[in-house]
């Protein structure tokens, strides 16, 4: 993918608490935007379109499917999820940091796609927590709550494919795990060999 | 190289500020140790025994090579530097993140022999701050300083065998990045499998 700026995953089992670390994280680092994924499913309370995600129809969604939109989708829990190609694509050549927050599905066909990218897996402190975090969300019937466990379970076993694990036992940690992550790749050496290359050349006259 | 903590190279040209930023960074994190490194140069005003090197006679540094006690030494300038293998591993096993402050010789010395750390490139905001430090410094004599720029160009082409580059043009900034990289670092899924696996071994009971 062409542009400036870094793509950085941040995924992980759904209870893991992605969506409060990214906002968090959001709120203290200005040259970092969100990646705002388009969904079928309907919002949580709290959550607003274009903000959270952008919510379309089925019918919508299959049609931009269809027309090679999407960098990638998935269907978790008969919802479908997506990532919008052109938006994205326009914000990292902007020289933006993108954080896309994604789950597990759609974070390993982002990374088998071949796009250049920064995978961060968002660890629940214990198992016992991340399922008392699944429950205490009361938005879902039991036999979603079920599934929802158990999907949970193969997520885990996900996170040995990603470069980072971060553990969210307390918010502002995990956060400022990730923002350490984010300004150490910023120093990659592969990220700044027209920085060196300046210094080389300046260096000989 | 066996141990639970993380060997953490700094280098760069000299001139690059590598001492100043290693002090401010040690300073900050309490967890961090520094590998005292023996040289047989003499110590510059200020400079003190045991803590910034170990001064010995090149009658001890040679014996120390012909023992195998260094993981790595080298000549600069005329002068010997090692890095004392047995405290490193001492360190490490001890669970420690040691920082290693070293030139761009003995850190590709490093480098080679397989062991398993982190390369941190310090550079200089641009060639011409670079030949200013190297000046400023003016403990030298004016063959020496002549020496130690034309070495400078040839350190600068190295940073790209590096993992990260870090760019000192104010202690405080460049700590911080080195802080961040240290950080990120800790956080590396090959650094984490223990913590990966026991929360997957619990989630299945």
């Amino acid at each position: 993918m062409a542009g400036k700026g870094m793509l950085i995953i941040i995924s992980g089992p759904s209870g893991a608490g992605k969506g409060t670390v990214c906002r968090a994280l959001l709120e203290q680092d200005d040259k970092l935007v969100l990646s705002v994924s388009k969904t079928t499913r309907s919002p949580r309370a709290g959550e607003q379109d274009g903000v959270n995600y952008n919510f379309v129809s089925k019918e919508v969604f299959l049609k931009a499917v269809a027309d090679g939109d999407f960098l990638e989708h998935a269907c978790v829990y008969g919802e479908y999820y997506g990532t919008p190609r052109s938006s994205l694509e326009q914000m990292l050549a902007f020289g933006n940091d993108v954080i896309l927050e994604i789950d597990t599905q759609g974070a390993l066909k982002v990374k088998n796609s071949g796009v250049n990218c920064v995978f961060i897996f968002l660890l629940p402190p214990s198992a016992d927590e991340l399922f008392r975090r699944i429950t205490r969300r009361g938005t879902e019937s039991v036999e979603s709550l079920r599934r929802r466990m158990a999907s949970a379970r193969g997520e885990l076993s996900m996170a040995s494919m990603y470069d980072y694990v971060v553990v969210n036992d307390c918010v502002d940690e995990a956060r400022d795990s990730i923002a350490a992550v984010i300004r150490a790749e910023r120093c990659r050496v592969h990220r700044n060999m027209d920085l060196i290359e300046a210094i080389i050349e300046e260096a000989k006259e």
